[in-house]
């Protein structure tokens, strides 16, 4: 168990990184951690309807800044994590799901057809099917969560960017016809001495007007 | 900052819990690191474009099984909490937000027009606005990714559950004309010794499925 002031503390820390040092990069033991914060998220019947793509190419990088109001970020932090989601959910992805479920707890396949067959006929042919472009959207905003917790707890700054071109991105990218497509990004990395934003106070709305008992 | 070993088992350790143990409550000090972590969540603009709703009315409760499918733990969780969104932005909502940064930050709100004049072109009235309610439920989930990474952290059970009929939320929860909308709800409180899904293994795709270098 953690302790309950340094979870505290660590998201009173963080703050959107405008600006990042970029001679300072995530080591390999933080970065696994941080990966396994994306891996392990839960999402909507355990589907995962995402990938992360974490842009090393310099040149590629370079492409993706002006797709992004030009933003810093994108080039100096240290790991720069793309969002992409399913475009919309397919057979194929369940089954895939199922096989990986089986293969995991050691299971025939064969006993897990109605489980499979109630997602398909939600999230593929059901009422899900016609909004599950954003339900694998907001799904893939709670590994984004992770994310950013786990990286203000292993003090780690990050910028969530949702100004950016999506359509810019996929090209890029080369997600075209691959199924999924960009949502946002999230630059990782360590804040720069001179961004001023880290001296600003944390803006919220008071405890009493988001969270209600009723 | 926190071992990076604690943070994965902590993942790890949490599931989908299935049943609750109604008689283990969150104590207030846990509760309160909780609702910090709902209210410092970070949002796009930093809008939070959210109310918690903690139900604990238990005629509300009972009230709002039969529209999850029956799940159990709606009432035998200890903190029931519903999350809702803003169906569409409202110029008036980033007033507040302007008005509330201008007094944390001691600013002048008028050197702040052309921040709020530049979100309400986006999303009240520009490219943003058409899809406001999908946007705005996705914010959430990253609030919902920080709820469940500190439940797991303070070794407290959680199951996010989408499984829920929302027009029926907002109906019981005297949502209607709030602007509010129900979007998931997320049950917090202790495992029950009985659910056999805790001792299933968490089925995942592997790092490098989800994770591309690119």
């Amino acid at each position: 168990m953690i302790n309950q002031n340094a979870i505290v503390e660590s998201l009173n820390w963080r703050y959107a990184t405008k600006k990042f040092d970029a001679t300072k990069k995530i080591n390999e033991q933080n970065w696994n951690t941080l990966a396994e914060s994306l891996r392990l998220a839960p999402s909507s019947y355990g589907l995962q309807p995402w990938k992360f793509l974490v842009v090393q190419n310099r040149e590629t990088l370079k492409k993706l800044t002006p797709l992004s109001w030009g933003q810093t970020q994108v080039e100096d932090c240290s790991h720069f994590v793309v969002f992409t989601t399913m475009a919309k959910m397919t057979e194929e992805h369940v089954k895939n799901f199922i096989q990986k479920t089986a293969k995991v707890r050691g299971q025939d396949p064969e006993t897990l057809k109605g489980y499979q067959d109630m997602m398909i006929g939600d999230v593929v042919k059901g009422p899900r099917s016609e909004i599950a472009k954003w339900w694998a959207q907001r799904q893939s905003y709670i590994a984004m969560g992770f994310l950013m917790q786990t990286s203000a707890l292993l003090q780690i700054d990050t910028c969530a960017m949702e100004g950016i071109d999506p359509a810019g991105y996929d090209d890029v990218l080369g997600l075209k016809g691959t199924g999924y497509e960009t949502v946002a990004a999230v630059a990782c990395g360590y804040r720069h001495p001179d961004d001023k934003y880290q001296t600003l106070k944390k803006v919220r709305f008071d405890t009493s007007d988001v969270i209600k008992f009723v």
